[in-house]
């Protein structure tokens, strides 16, 4: 205001917009502040963060919906959600083993219903995802689990298993999303699980299509938590990526390691209780083991020739499926 | 050898077990010695590198492959690599851009081919890459640059958009690597660019599933790299990504700035001249420009939390293109 009726010099209109310029200037100084402020104590919070235990969230009576529940993890984070109270919907292309899981959880006591659906199929997910949301109410907890890994030299791969590997590992989960999203925003809540891999966030050899799926469920998921910000700063919904190292469930046919007792196969069940429990922390980002997503960090600012060297050393990785 | 022939002991084969697994000791500690001597050499060698010229490869009378050369940075690398006496292989789905980028070399003095095509069919990539490889023998550099970026939140794209873009800026790639990394690998030598992006670096609003699309390229092209280093340690084929920022080439319809003057559209002549750049020095990741790279790595450290009070201080995006 005082800036503005200071015009009794003579070249007022120049004045003023010096005036303003100041004035920018100055809130300008105010912003960079606030932010190095903000960006400080932000950073001191995450690492205390890192050395407390954080609380999990409860998942009593909640809807979790789990694609690809007939098999390895996908089965073992449905019955385990089941037995934490939770409602299952279990998804899957073959009905034959994703009756079995939902015969087990209520075998033991648990909640669950089971659909057959190709998830790669818009129409069938949008269809699938109504009818059930009128049945059964709010889905609080989707996880995108789905998906294939054929194994080879990107030379031996055909048309179909690219396509069939893009269509389920990534583009399924769109569908699913644009389904059961829409809900969330409205209630301001609801958690986004997609399983990346540890081949989302190192290049692979044998997996370089499998390695473009798995660093694209990392950019969309990373895409996602940002336009949801963008669009409601105060936005309650947490989307969480998983990156698993090598899980023993079928998938990784042809393991191998220099070091076993350093990097072994991890159960189905402990990878199903890790992502569970990375879902009720509300943590963006997790590894299976969890410390891979610091090396994954501190290997990115490391140069890559550096780097090959240490992975030649520990000789880790998978080898073809076609032998 | 003096191991195996000590046995003039009582229990020679429980010693030769303990002495295997002495030299297997001693074995490792070698290799752990010499790791920690290399690896520091090579981080030492990588800071000189950053500090000095790199230098470029000729391109002179080399055959160079550049899809979606009909527009905005493909055509400006067509037009440059010509104008450096490359042989330049114009491939776009539009007849009437790329003949006007062959028209356009060749009335600038230099060497060019139209073809068209859909990258993304995988029998027209294959029959017109066997074409043109007896026709003109070794391609030595390809370019894979053709894509598209719709951008709206993810709710509003349509089954169409997405599968297409999936189509185009990632599996068509592999169609394209497929025709012509074979003649590389029998040579042991060649280049193959990719086209990512700062959407494969960062997670952006409105651009979900093409940071999905970008994030893959970027993927793929490490796992790439190293199942070529595997098969080969000595192979000298280059894999080289490249992450533009915002170019102004039509792509990106509704950018917004805090500061313009810090981070500004940039030209596709200048954006094509980078990618030369980077091409012909070999570089395995480069950003236009090329500070955005580092930016990643130690934004990648810092967490989540805290880069998002930068991003909000910096205000730079892209708005919808539905407004």
């Amino acid at each position: 205001m005082s800036i503005q009726s200071n015009n009794n010099k003579p070249n007022g209109g120049g004045i003023e917009i010096g005036q303003n310029t100041i004035y920018n200037i100055v809130l300008l100084i105010v912003d960079i502040v606030l932010l190095v402020f903000k960006f400080w104590l932000t950073i001191i919070q995450e690492i205390i963060k890192i050395f407390s235990t954080r609380p999990l969230e409860h998942v009593n009576g909640k809807l979790v919906l789990i694609t690809g529940a007939g098999h390895g993890m996908g089965k073992e984070m449905a019955l385990q959600y089941a037995s934490l109270g939770a409602k299952v919907l279990c998804w899957d292309v073959n009905e034959q083993t994703n009756t079995q899981t939902v015969k087990e959880i209520k075998q033991a006591g648990g909640t669950a219903h089971g659909y057959i659906c190709n998830v790669a199929r818009r129409e069938e997910v949008l269809e699938l995802a109504t009818k059930i949301q009128k049945e059964h109410g709010f889905v609080s907890i989707v996880i995108n689990n789905a998906g294939i890994m054929p194994c080879h030299p990107l030379l031996e791969h055909t048309e179909q298993e690219i396509r069939l590997m893009y269509d389920v590992n990534v583009v399924a989960h769109f569908w699913i999303i644009q389904a059961f999203l829409p809900a969330m925003i409205e209630r301001n809540e609801g958690n986004i699980v997609a399983l990346s891999s540890c081949a989302g966030l190192f290049g692979l050899a044998n997996l370089v299509p499998y390695c473009g799926t798995k660093f694209a469920v990392r950019g969309y998921m990373a895409a996602l938590a940002e336009e949801l910000r963008k669009q409601n700063p105060l936005s309650k919904i947490k989307f969480t990526t998983i990156y698993p190292y090598m899980i023993d469930t079928g998938l990784c046919k042809n393991p191998h390691y220099r070091f076993p007792n350093l990097m072994k196969l991890i159960s189905p069940k402990d990878a199903a209780a890790s992502i569970i429990e990375a879902q009720r922390q509300g943590l963006e980002e997790a590894a299976i083991p969890r410390h891979f997503v610091g090396v994954e960090k501190v290997s990115r600012i490391i140069p890559r020739k550096a780097m090959r060297l240490v992975n030649d050393f520990l000789d880790t990785g998978v080898d073809t499926d076609k032998i």
